[in-house]
């Protein structure tokens, strides 16, 4: 029996997510059944973090054990020509036996991409939240500086998958637009040691109602404060929702 | 009766091209139709240059006439609240009673997109030709230049849309990456006062042989003398091309 940590990207458009689901076409389920032909036994793969349906990801992490001989090289080909077409495996490395994905995540990283414009560009419709009308940059970055830190972070935590803590560090949370970028987009980043449920998504709509002037800029610390979800914005779409990369130990 | 020139963009993954035909989706039908709410009656357009399945715009340019009151900044509105998401109409201008959108054509540009890397990425596949080898960007640069300027493009053309003459005039041929893309791209970009069936798409399939270091890109000067299709190079496949724009008169 072997170990490994594995680094993979995917288009969460088709899918419901990362979690395997009775009946729904799942990243762990595409990912089990590649490994399975490839192993020739089940093999049950860990997530360290789970992406809802939708999201996709850049750099996602999941730790599976099999009883291969194939060195990483070969699994990550291997990988490949049995997956679909939008999802990709970038890495696999070797891990001890006591790797587990969600206990070893130190960081993650999420993008979440907004495009302002009056008209929508087709190309980016599936991967970026279509606002038509121009958002104030400037507030949002004004709120968003609001929110770096350690905090309890309970007024962006949807309910359904509740966390024993809601504190957590926001090590940095970028609003902007991309010199060059000829698409009216916005990049909104956010780097932390955990999220909660929705944490980025929550985050996101709530900047957007600032960006759209429904709520001013320094509203955002009382929103903070409040605790209550019922104090910040709408969920923005899973749709605009990238996870970036997953740092683990080791 | 008013007379509109209509600039569009859209995403050709879905479509059957943009030419109306029976029992199959097309740019063509979905712009027909939603100019018929619209105006109140059926609508006959005219594209400058049609793009066939899985081809792209980002600034196709349409022709039309019909009995409406609708200034032309109405009439985008109204367009895109009842085209699908992705078709979009980017600005209409109202043109003279003899504009024919293909007669009024002086130049048009392409882009067509090669990704390149070991690793295709998710969120190009559709669109970009995914190549999982290194390709030789000077080998096609050196090869790309002997074909600008006036030349009997029979080697590129295919049979099946014959035009009166093989010969056109290509104003520019980029073959670039570009700084700052981290997804190994090579973008193809051609500008010529016209194009012949898949001329395009040609060129890009016999350049990329030359990346690959099938043919040596001395050979492009005997291909384009040869006039002869079998001389050249596979056709690219179509999702990786783009109609930049269309330049008319007026």
């Amino acid at each position: 029996m072997r170990y490994f940590k594995l680094t993979l990207s995917y288009d969460g458009t088709e899918y419901a997510g990362f979690q395997w689901q009775e009946n729904a076409r799942t990243i762990q389920a595409e990912l089990e059944q590649a490994l399975e032909t490839i192993v020739g036994q089940p093999v049950r793969v860990r997530a360290s973090g789970r992406t809802d349906a939708g999201v996709h990801a850049l750099g996602q992490v999941v730790g599976f054990g099999g009883p291969t001989q194939l060195p990483p090289e070969t699994l990550v080909r291997a990988l490949n020509a049995n997956l679909p077409r939008d999802i990709i495996v970038l890495a696999v490395a070797e891990v001890p036996a006591d790797f587990h994905a969600i206990r070893a995540a130190r960081r993650k990283r999420y993008r979440y991409v907004i495009q302002d414009g009056r008209l929508p560009d087709v190309f980016c419709r599936r991967f970026a939240w279509q606002i038509p009308r121009n958002l104030d940059l400037a507030a949002m970055q004004q709120a968003a500086a609001v929110l770096v830190g350690r905090h309890d972070f309970s007024s962006f935590e949807s309910s359904g998958s509740p966390r024993v803590s809601s504190i957590r560090t926001i090590y940095e949370l970028l609003v902007e637009r991309r010199p060059g970028d000829h698409l009216d987009r916005i990049f909104i980043e956010i780097e932390a040691d955990g999220f909660l449920y929705n944490m980025v998504r929550n985050i996101v709509g709530t900047l957007v109602e600032i960006g759209l002037g429904r709520t001013l800029p320094t509203a955002m610390a009382e929103i903070l404060a409040a605790k209550d979800r019922t104090a910040a914005g709408q969920t923005a779409p899973a749709h605009g929702l990238f996870l970036l990369w997953v740092e683990t130990n080791p």
